[in-house]
């Protein structure tokens, strides 16, 4: 077993948001994202078979998509999207996210 | 894309913990768990290869273990187990819990 607590070990910094390498395997990775209000994880993808949720630990904005393509993103929210698609998130107020990609790239 | 909000899919019960289904595919499957103070996930493991994640949204708790071992259990907690070791998690006040498992069982 391993244990993290990703608010303790990952901060936040008004210069780029902050990312934390939370566990790497054959099976998953995840991922801790910090972003000041108005930072953002611009829209990516990668052509690659696969599957990413990101789930906001605490915060409000937004998941990005394809073309501009916005929903409403807070506390509690888990996207799901497939690695190949385009995904992104923009932060409204300090914002703390948790990334799982699965199988890992 | 798909999003779900766990906060507002999914409640607590006095009677036992509440179970949400969030997402089942061939990469993961993602459940959201509330407990309720006092109530657990006890202790279990399957025999396959993969790796499960225990992310806390909200609350205290304690993980559990083999042979009775635990580990203090908070907000932004990550754990990540195997399948096959035992593992499951007691909660201390209401608590809201995020689990992955991959590859899917």
């Amino acid at each position: 077993m391993k244990q993290v607590n990703v608010y303790d070990e990952n901060d936040f910094s008004e210069k780029a948001f902050k990312r934390l390498l939370v566990h790497d395997s054959p099976y998953f990775k995840i991922l801790n994202f910090n972003f000041k209000a108005g930072q953002e994880l611009p829209v990516h993808s990668h052509e690659i078979e696969g599957q990413v949720s990101l789930i906001v630990l605490e915060g409000e904005g937004e998941f990005l998509g394809k073309d501009d393509a916005t929903l409403p993103a807070k506390t509690g929210d888990v996207l799901i999207s497939e690695i190949a698609e385009p995904h992104g998130i923009r932060a409204k107020t300090d914002l703390r996210l948790l990334v799982t990609i699965a199988p890992p790239i």
